[in-house]
C-alpha cells in the first residue's frame, strides 16, 4: 500500500483510506462472490499491507483458488508495474500498470494507487483494495476453497480480543513506522517513534510466555504484527528511523518474528530484495543518494528460536501448508 | 574533520590531507615550541578527528597548558563557527569563525577549514590541522607538560605495531565509514562497507582476549578505534549505511568500546547530541529531511563490562586522570 497512500510533503502523513472497499463473499452480496479462478491478487512483496494477504493465502492454501501477480517493487510516476513479467505485462490481465485495472473500474479514479488490488479477471476491473478488509474475508468468506487442514485465522470466539490487539497494533507499528519515517516536523517524527516503541515493548511483554498474540493458535493478529516485524531492522530501523533499538535486541521479540519467520506460510513469502529496494530507493525524498544498504546480517533469521517450549498449537486441529507453487518460491539470494 | 575535507559529490569520496603540517614540538624546530597557556585546541565534540585530541588532552592532563575552544556542531556556509560562546565569538581569540585563523594564518588559503585545529593565541595564526600528528606531538613532545602519572600512548618500543594496527584502522574504520556514508555509486559504497566490517572482525578476533590493541595499557591505537566506535551505532550504522549489525550486537567490540568509554578522559569527552546533530543536520544531501532519529538507547554504554578480566594495566605506571574541568563537563542530558 504505497503511493497515493503514502504521500509525504509538509503535514503530517496520514494514510488515506481505502476507496474501493466492495467485499468479495460467500454470498456475493456486493455482487462479487467468492469463485475459484475468477480473480486475481495483486500484491507487492515489498508491501507490509499485501504481504498480510500473502501469507494468509498460503496458510489456507488458496493459491490455486487466488492466484497470484507480483508487481515490480519499484513504481514509477505511474504507480505500481508489471516489469517482472515477459514484455511487462500480467500474463493474465494483460495490462502493464495496475492503475489500468482501477481505471477500467473508475475512468475518472484519480486517487492513489495501492497494494494489495484484488481484480476481478474476466472484466478487468478492480474490486476491492481494501487492505484491512481483503485478509479477513480470505479467513471468512473463502472458507469453501481452503484447503483441507486450513486453520482458522479470525476465529469467532476471539474476534475482539483480535480486533483490540489488532488496532493497537495497526495504529502504533504497521502505521506508526510510516508516521515516524515520513514525518516532516521533528515533533511529529518523536511521537510516533515513542508509539512505536511503547507498543513493541507491551508486545514483548505480552509474548513473554505465550507464543502467539491471541489464544495459542496463529491468527490474524499474528499476520499483521509479522508484516512489520520482519521489515524492521532491514528498513524500518534506518530508512524510517525508528531507532531506540532493532528487533534483534529485544530477545522476545526476535524470537517470536523468527517463529513467524520458519512458520511454512510466512518466511516462504518474504523477499528481502524486493522490500530493500522498495524502500531505499522509491522514497528518494528520504535516501536522495539511492545507495542500497547492504545490511542487516540476515543469517539470524534462521537459527533456533525455542519458542516451541511455550506450547501453542500453531494450526490449532488444522496442518501447516505444503510449500509454495514453484514459481512462487523466493530466489535464494533474496532472502537468508 | 569535515568541511572541504569532507565534501562529497560525483566523485567517490577521498580524505584531503591536511594543508597546515607544523608541528608544535618541544625544540621547536618549526618555530611553534610547546608551551603553556599559548596555543588553544579548536574541536567540535562532534568530529571523530578533533576527537582524537580531546581524549589525549584529558589522559595526559594538559587542559590547563592546552585550552579548548569547542566550536558548534552546526556549521554554517563559512564552516566551524564559535555560536556556543557569548555573542557568537571565542572569547580567548576573539574569532567568530575558525576560518578566520586560516586567513590570518594564510590570506588566499581557499581549502576546507577543519578540526582539530591548533591556533596560536598571540597572533591568531593556525599552526597545525593535521590530525594524524596533533594527538602524536602531544604524546611525545608535549611531556614537559604532562600531568604527574599520565600514561605513555605512544610508547617507543611499541611504534611499529601501534602505527601498523592504526594504519589499518584508519583507511577501513576511521575513514572506511565515511567512504561509505558519502559514497554516491553503489559499487564505492559496497566496497567501504565490506573494507568497515572485514576490518572490525578482525579487531573483534583480536580483542577478544586481550584488553587494548596494542600491549597491556592505553594507546594511540585505542584512542583512534574509540571514537569511531563510539559514533557507530548513534550515526553510523544509520546514516553512513554501514548497517551489517550494529557494535552492540558484537559482544567483543560492545565490551571492548564500553571501557574505554568508562574511563576517564575518553567518555567525559563525548557529547552525543554534537554528535547526532551534526551529522544528521549538517549532511543535507544524506538526511534531507532535517529529521534528528531519537535514537539508539543510549542506557547500555554505562553498563558493566567485565573486561578488566582480562588483566592489562589502562594507564600503566600511571594513574587515571581526575575529573574534567567544571566548564568541560558534558551537559547531562548530552549522554548517558
Amino acid at each position: 500500500m504505497t503511493d497515493g497512500n503514502t504521500e509525504y510533503g509538509r503535514k503530517a502523513f496520514k494514510r488515506a483510506p481505502s476507496h474501493f472497499t466492495d467485499r468479495i463473499t460467500a454470498a456475493g452480496e456486493d455482487g462479487w462472490p467468492v469463485e475459484a479462478g475468477r480473480y486475481r491478487l495483486v500484491v507487492s512483496r515489498a508491501c507490509p499491507w499485501a504481504s498480510r494477504a500473502l501469507v494468509s493465502r498460503r496458510l489456507l492454501g488458496l493459491e490455486a483458488a487466488l492466484p497470484l501477480a507480483v508487481a515490480d517493487p519499484i513504481q514509477d510516476d505511474r504507480s505500481w508495474r508489471f516489469t517482472l513479467d515477459p514484455e511487462g505485462r500480467d500474463p493474465v490481465l494483460g495490462i502493464r500498470f495496475l492503475s489500468e485495472a482501477y481505471h477500467a473500474r473508475e475512468p475518472e479514479y484519480t486517487g492513489g494507487v495501492s497494494v494489495p488490488a484484488v481484480v476481478d479477471v474476466p472484466s478487468g476491473r478492480l474490486v476491492t483494495n481494501d487492505y484491512q478488509r481483503i485478509t479477513l474475508d480470505l479467513a471468512t468468506e473463502w472458507t469453501a476453497l481452503h484447503r483441507p487442514g486450513a486453520p482458522d485465522l479470525y476465529p469467532e470466539p476471539l474476534r475482539e480480543e483480535i480486533d483490540a490487539v489488532m488496532d493497537g497494533v495497526y495504529r502504533d507499528v504497521n502505521n506508526g513506522v510510516y508516521r515516524a519515517g515520513f514525518a516532516t516536523r521533528q515533533g511529529e517524527y518523536e511521537t510516533a517513534y515513542a508509539d512505536v516503541f511503547r507498543r513493541l515493548d507491551l508486545l514483548s511483554e505480552r509474548l513473554r510466555d505465550r507464543r502467539y498474540l491471541v489464544g495459542d493458535t496463529l491468527t490474524e493478529a499474528d499476520i499483521r504484527l509479522f508484516t512489520t516485524l520482519v521489515r524492521f531492522d532491514a528498513v524500518y530501523h534506518n530508512h524510517f528511523k525508528c531507532n531506540r533499538s532493532k528487533l534483534a535486541e529485544d530477545p522476545v521479540l526476535w524470537a517470536y518474528v523468527r517463529d513467524l519467520y520458519q512458520t511454512p506460510g510466512f518466511g516462504d513469502t518474504v523477499d528481502f530484495d524486493h522490500i530493500k529496494r522498495h524502500y531505499y530507493l522509491v522514497h528518494t525524498g528520504i535516501n536522495p543518494t539511492g545507495i542500497l544498504p547492504a545490511g542487516p546480517d540476515l543469517s539470524g533469521w534462521t537459527t533456533p528460536h525455542h519458542r516451541e517450549q511455550l506450547g501453542g498449537r500453531p494450526f490449532g486441529d488444522g496442518t501447516p501448508p505444503g510449500p509454495p507453487p514453484a514459481e512462487e518460491r523466493i530466489p535464494s539470494d533474496h532472502h537468508p
